[in-house]
């Protein structure tokens, strides 16, 4: 028997022993995201080949706009908020599951009146995200797909 | 981009186009387990390395008592139950997150009176699992720790 099985428990809205942290450290195109390591991260579950990390976007905040070449399985726990994928907008609410495929343009809004939080399923090793081109950015204005921040708020 | 980027709904339960499937074919040392299958199954998904499964435990009902080489990352959703860890049992309820390590005997039991809802992650290829011995079930028995079916209700 592998003794390093365990439960953590969910206790008063976090996670007994689980650190909150930052979201990205180099990067300020984004607003009120933390993140939680929940599985896989630790040394001592190298059994899972994927690390399970929560999510928590205050309200009206959003995550980094970009892409990268490995796909995402997001699960949403908690709140309201919106989900960009590609040249598309979807509302999404508790228990809504995302696939977020490779190289696919993405970001998490939390809605203003509620903060979102979401499961995020990723390889051990990935690639790093990129941003959007201008013209992306302009293409997505004109099919009225709003991400974050928006012309008037520029970081 | 690519466009196999979705959303799947959670509606009334249940997820918008998921099927509810058998927990399992072959094996009648479970009771009243539907599983589904989340995200990562389908072949439109195959950018990702692990499948995101649901798993719903009737009240009254558990999983097979079992092992198996590779790791399980849990998350509970709904409801109330116990896992059973090697020679430990745990009350589990939404949001705790469960860590079964390779080779770790274990179970998912609902409690009598609330179903047990949560997401399991595995790795596509996987090896089978193998069920404990006589003696293994002796030695819980020993310790208190109740995996089901008891010997008042062998199958």
């Amino acid at each position: 028997m592998d003794d390093r099985s365990k439960v953590i428990k969910y206790l008063n809205g976090g996670w007994d022993g689980v650190a909150v942290r930052d979201y990205k450290e180099n990067d300020r195109l984004h607003r009120s995201v933390t993140r939680r390591d929940l599985l896989g991260a630790a040394q001592d579950e190298h059994g899972l080949s994927v690390i399970t990390r929560y999510f928590e976007v205050a309200p009206g905040g959003y995550s980094t706009l970009e892409r990268h070449e490995h796909a995402h399985a997001v699960i949403v726990l908690h709140g309201q908020g919106t989900a960009i994928l590609g040249e598309h907008s979807y509302a999404i609410a508790p228990f809504d599951c995302v696939y977020v495929a490779r190289d696919t343009l993405h970001q998490f809004q939390a809605s203003e009146d509620a903060a979102l939080g979401f499961l995020c399923i990723v390889d051990r090793v990935r690639d790093r995200p990129r941003l959007p081109s201008p013209d992306e950015l302009k293409r997505l204005a004109a099919l009225g797909v709003s991400p974050k921040p928006g012309v008037a708020e520029k970081p």
